[in-house]
């Protein structure tokens, strides 16, 4: 068992049927997901809606990297739709070794290079540049030490709207209403982490409006924290899916699709220069085509 | 005078009137380049023909950080054309002090943060996806060393095809005879060091069919080595003006244009993840309009 070979004091997070647990949860949650953004495509009545709606295409791999104490893998699922115009839903659970550059900047990993991780990660283009993009990541990590981590933040490529202040305000009132049954400091903590995080300093210029950030998450209760790690899930669905379904059928114009092709200009420069899941991925021989299935389909720059 | 405040042993590359030559020369360099792409633009036959042939755009910048001692600009100088889908010239000449965080990057830089440097650089992203987008930088920095640094790399959209081959021999013998005019090491080094800069290790591919590159130059003999940063310049015209000329007449499909976009998918990840100059300049307050002029106008990932 992996958390006897860690040789440490057990925690539940190096307890295997908790691995397992979570692992589950996110592989559940993609399907969830999945369901939820294929029920929008078949919705659809604007633009495009003469063409087939989306499904999602999935596919495995395996994790292959010059280490042999390296293994695990993962579910790329994505859908190239009429409303989603590329979205990926990635799950893996992998583990192994960290390499020595990388020890010293993972908790828990100096002493004993060994970890376990799973999670998902969901990134959506969509067709409509009065639709927002979005991004959601939750996911389990164990070292030494062992914590959750995620997410769920919304670009829209128009800051200034009024669509975009309702949007903004029903997002971010799902993920407070989640948070805050669990405890009422922690929405204003990972907001906050989520606007310093999803900032661009050489634009000077917040990626998109919002939502949560949070990481090394153990409150020292492992149930109360993995119920949290599931109902940010949850409340992702509840945040996003009645914003496509309000905006989705709007028509839009030549110059506002423009307008969001340099937005996603933008987006892309975020994740290859200061994303520490892409950088990180990247750079320990993550599997590319999942890491950059974020990348939007289109893009341009001025 | 700037070299006397640095407080050294006084080279070729202090005295001041070398720094105004090496400065007038990229000055000069540009409008040379800027005169060839107008007049490629102007002899298009092939597809886009009936639209306008491109100009260029001059605008003047001043650098502008919280460092007093900073001071400096340059000038970009940007086409969208019929050939040139997108093609941006800068020139800049810069000095002040680099921040502790960087000084012990840069040779010369740890004992006296103080330098000045002057430079052209230039991308160019082709309407066409059968003529290959190219990049040309050459730059003079001086810090309590000095240095010459730049080359020229070609980057074609199809790496397999006969009409690559030839343009890639074509590209390099031209840089090959400039080195060869000095010291038949050169090549040999630059353009191995030009393989060896220009790769994406996380696609395990190659950016392009390379070139030169060459950085802290300093034979000994400014005189020559400015001599040879000179012949860099018009080597790049000779080596990729006929490329554009031979090619840009040619129809290409839909297939091949979508092909381009993706490629320059590539363009956009090595630039962002790696490129040296790009993430130098971004992350010390350099200009990032100048910057990420080398980002094409549009592109895709599948």
């Amino acid at each position: 068992m992996i958390n006897a070979a860690l040789n440490m004091p057990p925690s539940s997070f190096h307890d295997a049927r908790n691995k397992e647990r979570a692992s589950a949860w996110f592989s559940d949650l993609q399907n969830q997901i999945i369901a939820a953004f294929e029920q929008l495509e078949g919705g659809l009545q604007g633009t495009y809606a003469d063409r087939p709606a989306g499904r999602f295409e999935k596919k495995n791999w395996q994790r292959n990297t010059s280490n042999p104490a390296d293994a695990g893998g993962g579910t790329m699922a994505i859908m190239r739709g009429r409303v989603f115009e590329k979205v990926g839903v990635n799950v893996s659970t992998v583990w192994g070794e960290f390499s020595p550059e990388f020890r010293k900047h993972i908790p828990g990993a100096e002493a004993d290079p060994r970890f376990w991780a799973s999670g998902l990660s969901l990134v959506a283009h969509m067709q409509s540049p009065l639709v927002p993009a979005v991004h959601m990541n939750t996911r389990m990590i164990v070292t030494t030490k062992g914590w959750f981590g995620g997410g769920a933040d919304l670009t829209p490529m128009f800051f200034e709207s009024a669509e975009t202040a309702d949007d903004k305000k029903h997002f971010h009132d799902m993920l407070r209403n989640c948070c805050d049954r669990f405890d009422d400091a922690w929405y204003p903590k990972y907001t906050q982490w989520c606007d310093e995080y999803f900032y661009l300093p050489h634009r000077g210029e917040p990626r998109g409006v919002g939502g949560i950030f949070y990481d090394y998450h153990d409150s020292g209760d492992w149930e109360r924290d993995f119920d949290y790690t599931q109902s940010v899930g949850r409340a992702f669905l509840q945040a996003y899916v009645p914003i496509v379904e309000k905006r989705m059928n709007t028509p839009w114009t030549a110059e506002q699709r423009q307008h969001q092709l340099q937005r996603r200009g933008r987006y892309v420069e975020f994740n290859l220069l200061y994303d520490r899941g892409t950088l990180f991925g990247l750079k320990t021989g993550g599997n590319t085509e999942a890491i950059l299935m974020s990348m939007p389909p289109e893009c341009a720059w001025l």
